[in-house]
């Protein structure tokens, strides 16, 4: 009954470089090779999710998210390969965290929840 | 210049049992003796204090904390030891999954940002 939430925030300079949000708007960029199209399968405005990804562009050192603007085949977004590098770095840094939490404080505060 | 922003909260059937700004107001509580002072001291309105109190104190299997209504010396709110025990075991959890994320992950992570 119990669970929980964990939320990772890489703040750099004011801004948020990498978070849930920005992590599954790169899942759903490689998913769907286009921002437009990530931002329908999460119910975000095309605007919101281009921001997004401009802040982790312009946060990392190397762009994590390439445009490819005009029409035909070149058309859409994919991620870099420092994208897809972030994106392995920022999973394994929640699961580290999910691991460090799992334990003895946890299941000290679970027992004490009501039934 | 980067830093890793962390918040965990405990689910408890669809409600927050308890999260960063739980725990503050359990710390403002004790500090200041009573929900509407702990409220003023957060910028928070009393209603909003009293209600995550009063889902606390459902969470749990014992109330976090106990409220003295009407005037006087008794006046006020303060913490239980089920609260005492429930804010260390919450702070102990957080702690440790920081400590979690605190490795190689971070590090990769935060080398590839913009100096």
């Amino acid at each position: 009954m119990a669970e929980l939430k964990l939320k990772l925030q890489l703040m750099h300079g004011g801004e948020i470089a990498m978070g849930p949000g920005k992590a599954e708007l790169l899942d759903a960029i490689e998913a769907t090779g286009s921002i437009s199209a990530a931002a329908r399968s999460m119910g975000m405005s095309y605007r919101r999710a281009w921001m997004l990804a401009d802040t982790m562009n312009r946060c990392f050192a190397q762009a994590l998210i390439e445009t490819h603007p005009g029409g035909g085949k070149q058309s859409g977004a994919r991620l870099t390969e420092a994208g897809k590098r972030a994106r392995e770095a920022y999973a394994a840094l929640v699961e580290m965290a999910q691991a460090g939490a799992d334990g003895v404080a946890l299941s000290a505060l679970t027992r004490m929840l009501r039934d």
